[in-house]
């Protein structure tokens, strides 16, 4: 007999027969159709539209199972296909078939990770998953971390943690009973640390914005300048973020003299690698990350360039003293019982902000079984090369133009269409050439043909950016993108 | 040909066989197994023991796909069954189909939740949940809302925009630039207030403790007196929190006598019905969260007491404003063009704390969809049912000993082994029962029969609690749980 006795009058057999029948379309539209070249990245259709095919509204009655599929064949029709070849649009894309497994299996298994107890397997994987994670930041000898719901609660984690470490009393007695505590961090870093300053009471101003250089980097004179006045002013310096691999620019932050500047100041170190992390597994790029073992924590998302689904995000800790545990812990009488039969320093529940807390680092860890560090380096590898490509193909063709050389998997660009080839240098021009991307996107959007991102940056037009991400994608698919831009752009 | 070309040296055919080969393992392993009742609930084995089974450690060559199969099939294995209808140990249980198979799509499908052009479907869908549950809280007339990453982080949402609410400048100058803001809570309630109070800065020591009555509720006078003593120290109360269901009694707070005080000190009310809220959904139960449309913001997870699978919590608010979206906008124009040819009022990523968020509400759409509101309430009604049954039993028979009546589908009682049983009561036999539960939860591990929580709570020796949820349980159920329990411990 099957698991469950719905109350609805459907017979066990039904039940049965509706999970494989879902399976079946899943695998079909959800895997095969949504990752094949020749179908549509999306079809497009206006909110108002969608709403009258979807037919959302929830009522009394239940509806069938038949129609219940149907629904679901709807729900797959009509996402975009962010696992298609040709889905250049965020910093994750394309289909990893061992960690949609893992996913499946948590999904059906239903684990919190809070308590070994409840947890078993997905506790120690956990553990096993940041162990080799710290191993290739370089901590060699221990340190802590933790799983989490995205790489912004990361950096929420690093600045708490900071905080904690600066002035212990905080947890306590709250920020209105110390000095104001400022924290630094690039003009082109994720938006992520700003949310992070207002949601954990620091507030956005207390956030010293340190300029970067033409490529993106954070320019160390300017952040020694910037914690002098920060203390001139009375303020309290606690933390320095530098980020591996920026949103837009792909731009690494020089950590090495990022950390000589915090060593002196006594600052700690967060490295929001979320997005650069990646290069860690390729001996050849590493460089970029160089000096990150000298930081205090790590962010770094697998499910961004290493494409374990979503989400898959670790902050890592080089602290072994337990800092973690002290920062987060409230010590819940009903869950973290010192009395239970095993060792419960297994139970982790107590070093998260999260009660609930999803076993993502499954989904990195069956992948990594299944390929090895080897494979992971040549994807990584592969895409550093595929940037180089596109970059270069990006500098040959008339009417495109490279914001600048990628160090990572961002190639920005701007497309200029025909009639605005021949036209001078001019804000007048650059007012045009803001107006093109929207338009090519709009046109991409509702042709279904591919999907790239743009975006106006500090004093620079609209552009593209593409990410390159998937190892499934080729020279040809490069040559796609700048034909199909061009396809879609040159009558403007 | 299949989506992926993997540098591994399989074929597209071997890859495609990979996924179909582990869909068969997860419906016969991870659903049918798993939830049948003949089968364990979990297959013990220590942190130890349990390393050298599942050889986690991560390595330069990847392995077979045949190998990985295994380890999928041993994932499974020595994970605990937590839908298995035996599993009583959290406020979660059960398995739910339709909501797994929600699950399958989002996993297969990669979506994150930000904008509407890379998530049309979940984003309406999101929209249509939370207006329906908007509905069933009694606001009638629109308001706002975010799916996001457990309870806890509804509860810290709640947190921020009550202090957004107070005082708008917390947000750009931090707390360090305002007087020592207060919240208040009852001493039952979740632990994830005071983990917020420390995450947000608040401080711990600034979430006022209001004393509970016997059964666990919130006493309002003590509530008003709390305020007084407050703001007679200068301090500045912002915000109650109100409890529908707590954790280990599962008991109300009274929401309308909450509301009053709270209109009367113009404090923002906060509902943490994380666990409660399903009592919405039931005409006949209802009234335990009476006034709760007096509520400025509601916490409320559908993967507790509805089912839906993990995770799916909604932080719903009042406010029609856009109070929600100032908070937390940070206007990142990578993301949040305003240019775009559509809507971007449909655009929900600056409202959230996260960047990349999944679409949870999808997995209690689909749910809903199928069973319809009726069948939801004849769930719930039936939980509540099924706890009184237990309670019942509990007070016939001899050796168990109930804590007090059930007001929600916590059950809460002592077992007393027959050696202890004509002790006087004392201190000692306290002490003697405090250490039964611990052994009898071991043994019912070790031996895979069952899971039920147990802890101390305030004064009271440790004691179980059982949890019921799952619409499968049967009388019979009930029946064995406490056979069991005194099957475990009767030789204690």
């Amino acid at each position: 007999t099957l698991f469950i006795k719905p109350f609805k009058t459907t017979t066990v057999d039904q039940t049965e027969d509706f999970i494989r029948e879902s399976m079946r379309i899943i695998t079909e539209d959800a895997v095969k159709k949504a990752t094949d070249v020749r179908e549509k990245v999306c079809e497009w259709h206006s909110p108002e539209d969608l709403k009258e095919l979807l037919d959302l509204q929830l009522t009394d009655e239940g509806e069938s199972d038949t129609r219940i599929l149907e629904r679901c064949r709807d729900a797959i029709r009509y996402s975009v296909k962010t696992t298609h070849p040709r889905f250049f649009n965020q910093l994750y894309a394309g289909m990893e078939p061992y960690s949609m497994v893992a996913s499946f299996i948590i999904e059906a298994l239903k684990p919190s990770l809070y308590t070994y107890e409840v947890s078993p397997v997905f506790t120690l994987v956990e553990d096993a998953v940041l162990r080799k994670m710290r191993e290739v930041i370089g901590w060699k000898e221990g340190g802590d971390g933790i799983f989490n719901a995205g790489g912004s609660l990361s950096n929420m984690y690093a600045v708490n943690l900071a905080r904690y470490h600066h002035c212990p009393d905080v947890k306590e007695l709250g920020l209105s009973a110390v000095p104001r505590l400022v924290l630094f961090t690039s003009q082109e870093c994720h938006y992520s640390i700003s949310k992070a300053a207002a949601f954990l009471g620091i507030g956005t101003k207390n956030v010293y914005v340190v300029p970067s250089d033409n490529r993106g980097k954070m320019i160390p004179t300017a952040l020694e300048e910037l914690i002098q006045t920060a203390k001139s002013e009375g303020a309290v310096p606690f933390m320095v973020n530098a980020t591996a691999g920026t949103t837009v620019l792909g731009a690494f932050d020089p950590i090495e003299e990022i950390a000589d500047i915090c060593e002196k100041h006594n600052l700690w170190l967060h490295v929001d690698a979320c997005w650069g992390g990646a290069a860690l597994m390729s001996a050849k790029h590493k460089h970029l990350l160089k000096g990150v073992h000298r930081a205090n924590s790590v962010a770094w998302n697998p499910h961004k360039m290493l494409m374990a689904c979503l989400q898959c995000c670790a902050f890592l800790v080089r602290d072994k003293t337990g800092l973690l545990q002290r920062c987060y812990s409230a010590r819940a009488s009903y869950l973290f019982q010192q009395d239970k039969f095993y060792d419960v320093s297994y139970d982790t529940g107590d070093k998260s902000v999260q009660c609930s807390r999803k076993p993502d680092a499954f989904k990195f860890w069956l992948m990594w079984k299944a390929l090895g560090s080897k494979e992971l380096e040549q994807r990584v590898d592969r895409a550093f090369a595929m940037a180089k490509y596109l970059a270069q193909e990006v500098k040959k063709r008339e009417g495109f133009r490279l914001l600048m050389e990628p160090e990572y998997a961002n190639v920005c660009f701007w497309y200029i269409p025909p009639s605005l080839r021949d036209l001078p240098d001019s804000t007048e021009l650059w007012e045009k050439i803001h107006k093109v991307a929207p338009v090519v996107k709009e046109r991409m959007m509702k042709k279904g043909s591919m999907m790239v991102g743009y975006q106006p940056h500090g004093d620079k037009a609209n552009f593209f950016r593409m990410i390159i991400i998937s190892p499934q994608v080729s020279r040809q698919d490069m040559d796609f993108v700048l034909d199909e831009i061009d396809r879609l752009g040159r009558d403007l």
